[in-house]
C-alpha cells in the first residue's frame, strides 16, 4: 500500500468518486467528494479532493473569487508561479487569492487529501509536466 | 480525561486560545484557532472552534452571508429553531443559510471540534439555558 493511502481513503470527509469531470485538468487520478454545493445564498463550493501519488492539477487561476485549501491527510505540494513549491501536511491551510497562478497535488510517493473552498471561476492553463513536477518538488 | 479530549486538543487544525472575545455568547469554555481572516479578496472567515463538554453557543442568526460547519473531532449538537437537535460526528457537514436561527456546541460528555466557514455578520440571541439544552439533547 502506498504512503498514506489508508489515511486518504478513510479520510473523514470521504474519498468520493473518480474526478471524471475535471480529469482533463489533472495528470494522474483524483477523487472528488462534494460537501456543499453553491446555491442562492451560499456562494462557495466545498469539496474534498483526493490525489493518488504523483497526481496534480494543471496551472490555474481563480477569478471573481478565491480558493482555500485545508489539508486533511497525506502529503502534497502547492506552488505559486515564481515561488518554490511548498510541502503540505495535515493541518496546513493555503489561502489563494484571485489572479494567482498556481497548482497543487500529491507528492511522488504519497496520497494527498485537502478540502477546497472555492468561490468564482477557474481558468485552466498549461499542464505541470513530469520534468517541471520532478524539478520543482525535489 | 473526558471523552474525545485528546482528539480535540490534538486536532490537526489546532486548539487555539480561549475564545475570550466571544465568551459572552457561549455557555462554557470554547477555544478558537483562526485559520483564514477575511481581506479585500476573501470574504469568509475560516476558524477552528473547539468546545469543552457541555459548552454551546447562544441562539444566533447569520446575516448577509452563511456559515458552514465541518466537524473534525469529538461529538456535538446542531439545532435549528423548531427542529430536533442533530448529533454531529467527525466528517459531518452543516450548511447554515442566512436567516436561520440555530445554535451548536458539544455533547454533555464529549469535547467537540468543528471548522467554521463564515460570511457576513452574526446576530446573537437568547442563551441555550441548561433546561433547554438538557431537554433537547437527551
Amino acid at each position: 500500500m502506498a504512503k498514506n493511502e489508508e489515511a486518504v481513503k478513510k479520510d473523514m470527509f470521504g474519498l468520493g468518486e473518480k474526478n471524471v469531470a475535471y480529469a482533463k485538468y489533472f495528470i494522474g487520478t483524483s477523487y472528488l467528494n462534494g460537501l456543499v454545493a453553491p446555491d442562492d445564498n451560499i456562494d462557495v463550493n466545498v469539496s474534498n479532493v483526493n490525489f493518488e501519488p504523483g497526481c496534480r492539477n494543471d496551472w490555474h487561476i481563480h477569478h471573481d473569487g478565491f480558493q482555500i485549501l485545508l489539508v486533511t491527510a497525506g502529503e502534497g505540494w502547492y506552488q505559486e508561479e515564481g515561488e518554490p513549491a511548498q510541502l503540505l501536511k495535515p493541518g496546513d491551510v493555503v489561502a489563494i487569492h484571485e489572479g494567482v497562478k498556481h497548482w497543487h497535488g500529491a507528492t511522488k510517493d504519497s496520497w494527498f487529501s485537502h478540502i477546497a473552498i472555492t468561490k468564482g471561476t477557474s481558468e485552466w492553463l498549461e499542464k505541470v509536466d513530469d520534468d517541471y513536477y520532478n524539478q520543482s518538488t525535489k
